[in-house]
């Protein structure tokens, strides 16, 4: 299985880009900071959006920069980019092959904006079209479900921030990632038994906040590609207003609540579906907080912001397992291809 | 039915608009103009939010302003905004007690940036928030699932672009509204024969791109708020990259397709679902594309840019037949109440 393979290749990725990839991170901070944005815009389908979810967050947290996810449609579609001549316009793709990324990268460049590219090919099509070029140094990735390359996106984002920021403590923080990350798959074993109580479930919901908004989002969208079930991701704070109507008693909801600024949050959440009769999974690493579901996994100890690199991992393996015990194909989902080329 | 009543109200309330709203709209164009933002924040929640995805699309395409989502929990959670100075930043909330919404305006208002917000209540906590505030004019709604609230905030939206393009044509197809709404609610008679034939259904996906990518996330906003099955709307493009998977025989997906630039791409993901033997039924006003679904709902001819303040209403309906038909309370969705403040 590819897939498995992938996963258990995480750590070692992280590895290899905090050893390799420090130069051009740091010439892409100076670059970004001589250029001066304004704002932040980046351009992003599937896997690769949930990670400018994520760099969303982190720009805004902790280097005050107003990211919007782009709208590609406006400029492939109806031929009308806006103007973002001030921004530092990002495209992010496994490939680098996706066509609606690089128009947006194409008239942002041609407007005068300051252009990165964020794949995993120096020769992509992305790569080639974008000013700077951070890459994933993930190898080539089989399973057309996303995962190392995932994670690689995050953790460049992440090197990015901590560069940005000038903050030896992220840096510090940053170097502890792989063993973390280590760490975090060791602790899965206990998702098989997850997969089985769950074989049967036709829908899941997975709530985050904040940084772990991606989170949620990319474990909802890995069980979906791989087992079909209606699977979806939200803010806890969106989920309120309106998609709650959806939970009784017995509807299984998946709670990324590590320790950090957003926790309290989906503790108060998880009170409100637990009244619900909702039936409670729960990713954390605070002891109380493991207590208050009917299942809980454990994370390593690891500063907020960088959470979501580990805090995913169980949920692919959650996914992966939900598709072998439902006897679907886990590295080939039906169909999806390895490359979608949306304009 | 409250809901019954509000969905009827539409015509109304965008004529009441119309009417009522030309000169505080000038005004607000007028200060925008003034201020001459870099770019625009929204912060809402919800359906709210799907109103500011239509904003996203329309002003990005006729007034070129690069417009983001606000992640109000950089201002709740985290403390730590992101710098909005040179910003347009909305709030949008048909109460006007969003409180995440009101943190987002207090801090770029703070930072000096111009503030507007459109909810349905002048004393709202809200509009007094705000530097600026267009009302919805839309009376008090009763019903928990908004929807005379949500095409009078697309119908603000769409008046403030117009008086900020200055263009005599918006103006003139804007006019014409209220009797394209009129004619859409007439057309929709024939929904209830829908939500019989999708009685047992518990999954829907609806799709859109562009302008009405906003109206696949509200219609399926809708339905899972009173028929609580597992419905989702997503934008073409991103459906392709991954979700796509859950399609199978039988399977139903809605086609939100006017006529307009977007039109060709939903026409191929057409071919493709059918290939995969979705059941699919469109919203259109393209004759040949009215052909092309299992069932088919027809639109009035209408710009693709207001397509998005009809092209809705058959939702609503379906969205209201489907809880009729499932013996559910319309007017009070199990686990929502009209007013839900998140912070």
């Amino acid at each position: 299985m590819q897939l498995k393979n992938e996963i258990a290749q995480q750590p070692a990725v992280i590895q290899r880009l905090l050893n390799d990839g420090q130069d051009a991170t740091r010439r892409a901070a100076a670059a970004i900071r001589d250029f001066n944005p304004a704002f932040a815009c980046i351009a992003a389908r599937g896997t690769s959006d949930n990670a400018a979810c994520y760099a969303q967050y982190l720009f805004g947290a902790r280097l005050r920069l107003p990211v919007m996810l782009a709208t590609p449609s406006l400029h492939t579609v109806y031929k009308a980019p806006p103007v973002l001549s001030r921004a530092l316009v990002i495209g992010i793709s496994q490939s680098g092959k996706a066509e609606d990324a690089r128009a947006v990268l194409n008239d942002a460049r041609e407007q005068g904006a300051l252009t990165l590219a964020i794949t995993n090919f120096d020769d992509s099509p992305l790569a080639q079209a974008a000013a700077l070029h951070l890459p994933l140094r993930a190898e080539r990735e089989f399973s057309v479900a996303a995962t190392k390359t995932y994670t690689a996106q995050l953790a460049v984002i992440a090197m990015l921030a901590a560069a940005l920021a000038e903050d030896a403590d992220m840096q510090s923080h940053l170097k502890a990632l792989p063993g973390l990350a280590e760490k975090t798959l060791a602790y899965t074993d206990a998702i098989e038994s997850w997969a089985q109580a769950y074989r049967e479930s036709d829908r899941l919901t997975v709530l985050g906040r904040g940084y772990n908004y991606a989170t949620a989002c990319e474990i909802s969208l890995k069980v979906k590609e791989l087992t079909y079930i209606a699977s979806e991701g939200y803010s806890e704070a969106d989920f309120r207003h309106g998609p709650i109507a959806v939970v009784q008693p017995g509807y299984p909801v998946m709670l990324v609540a590590p320790r950090g600024e957003s926790l309290a949050g989906l503790r108060d959440i998880r009170a409100t579906l637990d009244e619900k009769g909702a039936d409670i999974l729960i990713i954390s690493n605070d002891d109380e907080t493991l207590l208050l579901g009917k299942r809980a996994l454990a994370l390593p100890a690891i500063p907020e912001w960088l959470s979501p690199i580990v805090a995913v991992m169980p949920g692919q393996v959650f996914a992966m397992q939900g598709a072998i015990v439902r006897g679907l194909n886990v590295d080939q989902p039906r169909g999806l291809s390895k490359v979608t080329i949306t304009e």
